[in-house]
């Protein structure tokens, strides 16, 4: 930082794609803090270090950090600054912010600019300090790409560069620029494997009226070489990408400053008008098409088939045979790849036993986690990438004697998820209306989690996915604000987290449908994709009222229905009793 | 509109400041169109004209437009355009849009300039063509102006100026310029009668680190005159203001845009630098302060002792005397006028029998108002100014027999009215956050009101006064979405209207208030104001469920035990019946 004449140094988590999860040469955060979340921000000056993670992460980073001098700054508690407030603390009039620009939301980037400019300091976005220091850094990944077929897309790419061209003409834009290897996967109907549990490729496109330009670094295989070149798709180098913006002149540029970087954002201003809107994309591939849907049905049978297994084994053999989270984890993973078009897990598992069970995004390790007893809970939040589509399921698991305070919590868990995914609402509501509907029920008893009570899913593609999710606090609509339309899919998983002793979530995903429409206007209704028992082992059935009893009935009867051809023996008869009528 | 070469002329529903009501004086719309709603827009075009309002007024508005050329927009119904579509849709290239470029909001006007500028237009803001036209137009209002004393405001002038300055300062602007009545009336704690059923007098206010203008057009008493000079207020003529404003250079002004009117912004954009945020009195007027909350208790009291006893008057005496929806107000504003400090009522009476009650915002007019009989519904909302501030209140009283679906309905209206009032929730909610706790009652049968849940009430001030509401659709901030702070007065008011038969609202006002403090952050409730029985011959039991059960019982022992020192004999033993515990 010295010889760079920096003096206060920004490390976030991300890669130049705002992807969530990223490869292994992007995680210069992990490298410097030892915090191995999927969210933080590391904050470096010649005082201190800093990080900034969310309530997801608050226990895990205070045991990963304990023994550094990072201090930990949990975003959100009261007297906490923000990450802005700090950065406005630390710097002095005339220093200077470094960051690499690549890895700086170009919409989080304008914070940063306001206090520069106070400060009349300036902003280094063009430093990437890791490339000196981290020696064994690893390469940038290069994995196989593969095309996704039309029975799976349920639409050709030359069907969606159709739309999105459509909708550059309304924006009356020349050129659009797409970085976010979700939409560039989806819009070319395309899966690779360079980033842990996201089916995309690094890579930059750059859509014209009679041109799409791909930036990657790899050899195509013939097949996909014929492909593009059928697609009319233009294949370039990964690193010329910057210099290729930069000689855009003049030219309308459709980008959405809430998803391209910092340093794109800088170059393009600079010569083009860029027209800042959210991608068409985001909102195309939201909406699951009549194909899509159809398989993603098909996606959680065999889901709910591997998970309900799972389910049974773990409930027949926890405190006979030996036991871990990782092992646990192992099993889940194994029964998930006997079914059909499994790729891979969509995210690292969460298998986690009692109190670990608290720890909102825990991930054991083989060498500490902990062994399962028959007694307690296991919560295992875990999902799958099939050629249909991606799941995200959540259930916790009573392995024996629980307490009664466990069940009470238990069930204000599930009276929360069941009443959220029945909730009837009319058309234009978005997760910000719908959120109490969930949280009502722990906010009753002065209690609360502290994350969102559900995101979008992509299909093939991110687990987390906007631009719809459901949440309380107000955020700009290209962060997942959007009004729920037919065919989004958004998980529905609240939670109790007991520091110490135990956590207790429950998540099922739901399709948004139309309802009925009158004089009212059209309402809308959730339909359940997630198929797998609730353990009823769980519920204090007192404390569920007359419409939670029938809607959990409602609910066991269909998985019943749906599962019940892929079940015998004795798998069926624990299946037909795990799903019974309280 | 020939003469002065405009193509298209708007005629909104204003006056210069932003009001919601508005004197003679600025009803140029209901001149005329004839639609005597206190909302609407009239476009008029050479081949027609059109009338915008929305669902409030949809009945009404038909009706009063029948035999005229008048199209009705019925707004937010699917195939109607919005207002700036239809603009859109009525000029052609290089025409002219006129209107009154004081009675138009500033940034409502930003959708004309929009289209106006894509058409190569121009719009004609400084023509008031009613002034050529409207022979026998009322002249501006000049009424008495009063002092608020200190023991009803709870904050002297001087500290609210204070105040003001400081956040001035945080805004680093060298002028404030309020035009909206309400801001001005709090921040000089002077009420007036210019406008009915709103206690301001028309100005404008200028504040400055060391001076303040205001430009009233009024000889003001002694009294006042020396109060203004003590808190170094200067007076100047009203229609001084806007060569003033013109006469700004280079100096930086604080103004929201949402609150001020077009032409004061075209003024201000010439020569100053604009500094667009809230007003800070909109946010300072909106959180009560002790002193306030302490006096809105006892103006609930009161306005609950009068509306207590027509309740008891009107449900022993209807088919027994002769009644209709005027005399009935008018006795409901005798029993008001009988309580200590009672100004006058804060909006119009809506006192609506049978049918009439779909109507959501119907007024009964002497002339062919509705008799009163011994069977139906009648609503009446209504509410009243007082020394201790302002009330807003809707019950629907059951005349004798009823059908059951009119119980049915009741009873959804009750319950939607229960459940948002008894919610707790954590700091930072919106309305928007809370809005369907109310309104899930009714979307759970496939109904709905097309209205607001709630708004904000102002003290001794508007009626509805953001800048807190309870909606569900997405708005920006200053349009009432702010964060529920305690001290802040909302209404709760969900309906039925079913066209033709029958319209049922409920209504309370909520004090917002901090609940406990713990590990999840600040819980929040609402304390009800309010203080009248709910009409228990309206409640189908069997459709309550036993929480909603005990929070009537609860708020009906309340009602009971405050009252109660208030009444006596036939009138107190059927107080006690009327709270009775179901």
């Amino acid at each position: 930082m010295e010889a760079a004449d920096i003096d206060c140094y920004l490390i976030p988590t991300s890669d130049y794609h705002d992807s969530e999860y990223v490869s292994g040469f992007f995680m210069v955060r992990k490298y410097f803090s030892g915090f191995t979340g999927s969210a933080g921000t590391l904050v470096v000056t010649a005082g201190e270090a800093a990080l900034f993670t969310d309530g997801r992460y608050f226990i895990q980073a205070g045991e990963e950090l304990s023994g550094t001098s990072i201090r930990l700054m949990k975003m959100g508690e009261p007297g906490v600054p923000t990450l802005k407030e700090y950065i406005d603390s630390v710097l002095s009039p005339g220093q200077t912010l470094g960051f690499d620009g690549r890895v700086v939301r170009a919409d989080e980037a304008e914070d940063f600019e306001e206090i520069l400019d106070k400060k009349q300091g300036r902003i280094l976005w063009d430093c990437d300090l890791a490339e000196g220091i981290w020696k064994d850094r690893p390469p940038l990944p290069d994995q196989p790409v593969w095309i996704l077929e039309d029975c799976c897309s349920g639409q050709s790419t030359a069907e969606k560069l159709k739309r999105v061209r459509e909708r550059m003409e309304e924006e009356k834009a020349d050129v659009h620029i797409l970085t976010s290897l979700d939409d560039i996967a989806w819009l070319l109907n395309l899966r690779g494997s360079d980033v842990d549990y996201c089916p995309v490729f690094l890579s930059y496109a750059v859509i014209r009226m009679d041109q799409v330009l791909l930036f990657a670094g790899r050899a195509w295989p013939d097949e996909i070489r014929s492909y593009l070149e059928a697609n009319g798709v233009e294949q370039r180098p990964y690193q010329d990408f910057y210099d290729y913006a930069a000689a855009i002149r003049g030219e309308k540029v459709l980008i959405c400053r809430g998803r391209i970087n910092y340093r794109l954002h800088r170059i393009l201003k600079e010569h083009a008008e860029v027209i800042d809107r959210p991608n068409p994309t985001s909102m195309m591939k939201a909406v699951k098409n009549p194909v899509e849907i159809e398989n993603l049905r098909k996606s959680h049978l065999k889901d709910g088939i591997a998970v309900t297994r799972f389910m049974y084994w773990l409930k027949n053999n926890a405190g006979k045979i030996p036991m871990t989270e990782v092992s646990a984890a192992e099993y889940l993973e194994q029964l998930r790849r006997k079914e059909e078009g499994f790729i891979e897990p969509s995210f690292e598992t969460i298998s986690a036993y009692g109190a670990n069970g608290a720890i909102i995004h825990y991930s054991p390790k083989v060498e500490d986690c902990a062994q399962i007893r028959p007694y307690g809970l296991l919560m295992v939040d875990s999902g799958g990438h099939y050629r249909e589509g991606t799941t995200d399921i959540t259930r916790t698991f009573v392995l024996g004697e629980v307490t009664g305070e466990m069940k009470r919590h238990f069930t204000l868990v599930l009276r929360a998820m069941l009443r959220l995914k029945n909730t009837r609402f009319l058309y234009g509501c978005r997760g910000i209306n719908l959120d109490i509907r969930a949280r009502e029920v722990l906010w009753e008893q002065g209690m609360d989690y502290k994350h969102g009570t559900g995101h979008g899913v992509g299909y093939l593609l991110n687990v987390h996915e906007g631009p719809n999710s459901f949440r309380w606090k107000l955020m700009p609509d290209y962060q997942d604000n959007a009004v729920l339309e037919e065919g989004m899919v958004t998980t529905d998983e609240p939670g109790i987290y007991i520091e110490g002793s135990h956590g207790i979530r429950i998540e099922n995903e739901l399709l948004c449908r139309k309802g009925q429409k009158n004089e009212y206007g059209q309402f809308m209704y959730f339909e359940d994709l997630t198929c797998v028992p609730i353990d009823l082992d769980g519920v204090e059935l007192s404390l569920l009222d007359e419409t939670e009893r029938k809607w959990l009935n409602e609910y066991h009867k269909e998985v019943y229905q749906r599962l019940e051809p892929y079940f015998t023996g004795k798998e069926l008869a624990w299946l037909k009793e795990a799903t019974r009528c309280i």
